[in-house]
């Protein structure tokens, strides 16, 4: 059996730290205890996230926390524009339509990322608009989405800004506040390292007012509930509380490294990968690829599905395939969480080693050239940054 | 620092083989591997449950498994009857009026057992009722509902039975199919004996085919898409698949104990306990308690958050307090999960001790003594049983 190598967009490999947190004997959690912990991780999350507006833990998937923040904000008959950029974003509709909201979108062909442009004219078409739900990084097309200037954008309406951040966010930069975000939700098992089973709610002032005046449908994920008990702070319901104790020292370890540091990281990876992907004679899918992942095109005459189970059987690297229409048509590499420099060098040489055994033409060595030398460059830009 | 001893009604003491299986690095959700892991998740989830039906795991706590089974069986404008005996009970009533559900409640003081006859009386008043939200154990109050007896007068009826074993299941004996429960919502943090972050709910055909009339509100909690997924086992969201590998390791323990035996474990436990608390000259406060806790009164003079925390200062051991209108009233023993007979002896010999301490009357060893003895009373009648 090859050594293991998780390279996916979620779920990423867990700290040693955060595996040891959730071997130990649970405690109750209704305990000074476990409230000094919930305070710890909260105080983490705002770093992290960028953020001094409340943050709320739920136990369930990111999906949970995309449902909580939509039935929390717009009412039944109310009007809400998704940007629409693939499987993800999508899904934003999916919830919405499903609770009787008036859905309009501002939608580009998958691997394509949202125009700032076209979210200002479907702003000015739809003044009334409840909310804009956005995705920072969707992560079926690798796509890394500019929130910054989407954010200004509809800072200066009336509409609130919704952003799924769930695998995007502490991998992509994210300044929650300073962009406009009001509500950024995020999965415990992406950039934050921890397993799945955790969703995270950065809530705004404004986002708050507006749940004040509507009753959400949902009970469970009702936000009030959960506001109620931050001053603890404390859960409404019963919190996957081993979860959390990961999530601190997952948090520790960001904190350590420092978020911008982080963020840097990524984007140095990501530079690595997409010069190695071109370096191999492949083509890099989305037009704006983003830090946190790169999605590939499956060269012609290559099979998807037989080059990701060889890297996987081969060498231990597992990849994501492409989801939908996507499948059989783009692979996926994730680059956050704990991978460094090497792990992206050695995954673009096992895809090279794999691609010439299937009989794809490729020069061996030099998707790792090029990945070395994007990596020598993007440190000697630091270094004249910093003297 | 003193040995910690957990003897509360959820969370309660996991397992070392399922901490460790936490505690191991994580792997991907959508393969072979994890399948056939689910699969025998499930498997195991039917045995323990005593059913045929199938089984559906989220990533939420009970409450959103009690949630999940409001929003897919009742419509908006539809009848639902509730049986309310405490906090737990009164959660359901508040669900469905979330969901503008039209509630009527059976309730009973707390502390007191729903009879079936004031069901049968309800549902002769309400034919229409479509379903009827029962609790197996109300673990606010430690009492035990005769589902076996209310579950054949349901059945009799068109209404869907519904039952929060949250708690109770596992610890108390309960034959989902046979006693005609349509459908039983569980929580991982409880006598299944993983932390907290999973529900579980077994489904009829004939709740499935309610399903299949109504559209649920939810999205994330909507069944039908967990269904969709049951046949690879897969699940429409990512699951919390750590929680899941720990939950295999508890199930494999359950099975070789056998449930029937853990059923009659929690019996003899709870017989102990009762037997101890009389000796105290204390008061159980259940008329019908459960076989897995024990609400005990708190006795006048004596103050309850002290009695508490010095049993948890001095001798590590948490129990659980009373809560809303019993807080300060009652006190919570449970003895369900990896408890055994030494465990409530030593429990009640604490009680004991702290009473003493506190100036309240107690004759030490008393309660050890009559525990010592249901015990023993309890292996004749299973000698004589078995012989």
């Amino acid at each position: 059996m090859p050594r293991k190598r998780l390279m996916t967009p979620g779920p990423t490999e867990v700290p040693e730290a955060a595996l040891q947190a959730m071997g130990r004997q649970v405690t109750h959690h209704r305990t000074p205890q476990f409230r000094a912990l919930l305070a710890e991780v909260l105080e983490g999350l705002k770093h992290v996230l960028r953020t001094d507006n409340d943050v709320v833990l739920l136990a369930s998937s990111g999906t949970g926390g995309m449902e909580a923040a939509v039935t929390n904000l717009v009412p039944r008959g109310g009007k809400a524009l998704v940007l629409e950029s693939g499987v993800f974003s999508r899904r934003w509709s999916d919830i919405c339509r499903r609770y009787g909201i008036d859905v309009h979108t501002v939608a580009v062909p998958w691997g394509q990322a949202i125009q700032t442009k076209a979210v200002e004219q479907a702003l000015r078409a739809h003044p009334d608009a409840v909310a804009v739900f956005g995705t920072l990084m969707e992560s079926s097309t690798g796509t890394g989405h500019d929130i910054e200037a989407i954010g200004s954008v509809v800072g200066a309406s009336d509409a609130l800004f919704v952003v799924d951040g769930i695998s995007g966010a502490g991998a992509m930069r994210c300044l929650t506040d300073a962009w406009h975000v009001d509500v950024l939700v995020v999965g415990s098992q992406k950039a934050l390292m921890v397993p799945p089973g955790l969703a995270v709610l950065s809530v705004s002032a404004a986002a708050w007012r507006q749940m004040d005046r509507i009753q959400p449908q949902a009970f469970y994920f009702d936000l009030k509930l959960h506001r109620a008990k931050l001053a603890g702070p404390d859960t409404p319901w019963t919190p996957a509380h081993t979860l959390i104790a990961g999530l601190a020292e997952s948090l520790r370890l960001i904190r350590a490294e420092g978020i911008e540091n982080v963020w840097q990281r990524c984007e140095r990876l990501a530079e690595m990968t997409r010069a190695g992907v071109v370096a191999m004679g492949l083509e890099v899918f989305s037009d704006r690829s983003a830090a946190g992942m790169t999605a590939v095109r499956v060269p012609a005459g290559i099979d998807a599905g037989q080059l990701l189970s060889r890297l996987e059987q081969r060498f231990g690297v597992k990849l994501a395939s492409g989801q939908l229409e996507l499948k059989g048509k783009i692979f996926r590499i994730a680059h956050f969480g704990l991978l460094d420099e090497l792990d992206i060098i050695a995954t673009l040489a096992a895809i090279e080693l794999v691609l010439d055994e299937l009989r794809h033409p490729v020069k061996l060595g030099a998707a790792a050239a090029a990945a070395s030398l994007a990596l020598r460059e993007s440190e000697r830009t630091l270094h004249v940054a910093t003297s």
